[in-house]
């Protein structure tokens, strides 16, 4: 089947309002659908209000066992549960996961090396069997950025990370479409003007824009992700604003499309 | 199929070694199982630390615009996850849900009358569908007491009305038992006393022990619950202590066992 893998993070999260408008798009995107979110600021705001501060290194933040228990509370219970409310009033048979339930994302806790990033971990395999089974009754599965060692241990896990490595695991038998909502809209020449959208990119012009210095820091992670995704079968990564998301898939220019040009070669 | 569903509360819950214990028990219980829990005092607990306290009125909880917030936390998300990572670790495949997820438990809010209750949700169906879908996968649901009214607002339940509910909703096509671990071994002639349990009750017993006023205040409306669900089609109704149910299953004296004998005068 044709899967669509959508992902989004606090720029949509954290906006009450956005979240709905996305929710309202999301529930008029066509065929089988994959909804994967992230936390926002509300799990640091929570944490702040219960006398825990998140702790970040290089933008990833430090999950002590207090940590773990409010993204626990925040993802997997607060956000997950009122996106699947909304999604069910919107005639979407949406039903939220974290990695632990049905066994959905096995991951591994991080190494300690220079860094002990605490209760963090790395996915080691994705359930495929549920998600085609919950996908074939039109269940909508929406899924936060928690998985588990199968050893009783949850795990925050990137978000990302999820999308991409739940999006590989279908494409083994499935077509597998990966979007990234992001905050601006697509990637940019110039990062301060939502127009200069690059409409796409392949390994090529991936290099180029490297070397210009056109695409650097926290967008080199994302890109290579996405190429790394296409490598492994994926069809296709956008990478957009949220709102943008149904112009995608009339293929209408609204973010950048990834594509991995290496396989026309052959 | 022959469905067992066992309901735990803050006995159980609020004490980890007890609750580590139990879902050991639970993981030896044979046969395909639900599992239905409550929230007990942690989300109180966490309320308080974020400056929202516990408004009670007859022994249940009004619930407000922050207090469905916590409660969505503690129990869809902090207790309900952890529960199923440790399922998973016991080699059962834990699925946690709401209400909310698959549409599984749609209520309507309480009207208000004399008692605003807040956003509590009395139940109006459950997908029995769904839960069938999941048991013959081999599936281990496990659902908090949270529920949806398919408009978009979450709403809280009472565990045991859920349990109740599902047991009903299961029990047309299905053979279903009703577990209720509670905090005393069964209903006891003497309170005090753990080891006064009554083994049996069916309606002419209950009738007499509410006269005596051996039965009386809290136990009424959870025997009335059994009773009904009994009338509607439910096997059988245990109630008794977490540590006792797997003596339950196979027969031995450990708990009260409700019987409607009315089916045995036709």
């Amino acid at each position: 089947m044709k899967i669509s893998i959508i992902k989004i993070g606090g720029n949509v999260i954290d906006f009450p309002e956005k979240l709905d408008e996305f929710l309202f798009l999301f529930s008029r995107f066509p065929g089988k659908k994959i909804l994967i979110h992230g936390g926002g600021v509300l799990a640091s705001k929570f944490g702040e209000s219960m006398g825990v501060m998140p702790e970040m290194v290089d933008g990833r933040r430090i999950t002590d066992k207090d940590t773990l228990d409010i993204v626990t509370m925040v993802y997997a219970g607060l956000i997950n549960k009122q996106i699947v409310a909304k999604l069910q009033k919107l005639k979407q048979n949406a039903l939220g996961m974290t990695g632990a339930d049905g066994n959905l994302i096995q991951s591994k806790k991080r190494p300690v090396k220079k860094i002990d990033y605490g209760f963090v971990g790395d996915i080691k395999s994705v359930n495929t069997d549920l998600l085609e089974s919950l996908l074939e009754k039109d269940i909508v599965p929406v899924i936060c950025a928690i998985t588990h060692d199968k050893k009783g241990q949850l795990l925050n896990t990137n978000a990302d990370s999820i999308s991409s490595e739940i999006a590989v695991a279908m494409s083994s038998k499935h077509t597998v479409n990966l979007y990234y909502c992001f905050n601006k809209a697509g990637v940019l020449i110039d990062e301060k003007n939502d127009e200069s959208i690059i409409p796409l990119i392949n390994e090529e012009i991936y290099r180029e824009l490297k070397n210009e210095q056109v695409i650097h820091s926290g967008m080199i992670p994302k890109l290579d992700n996405a190429f790394a995704a296409l490598h492994k079968g994926v069809n296709h990564v956008w990478i957009g604003k949220a709102e943008n998301l149904l112009l995608a898939v009339k293929g209408k220019v609204s973010g950048t499309n990834i594509e991995n040009h290496k396989y026309d070669l052959y």
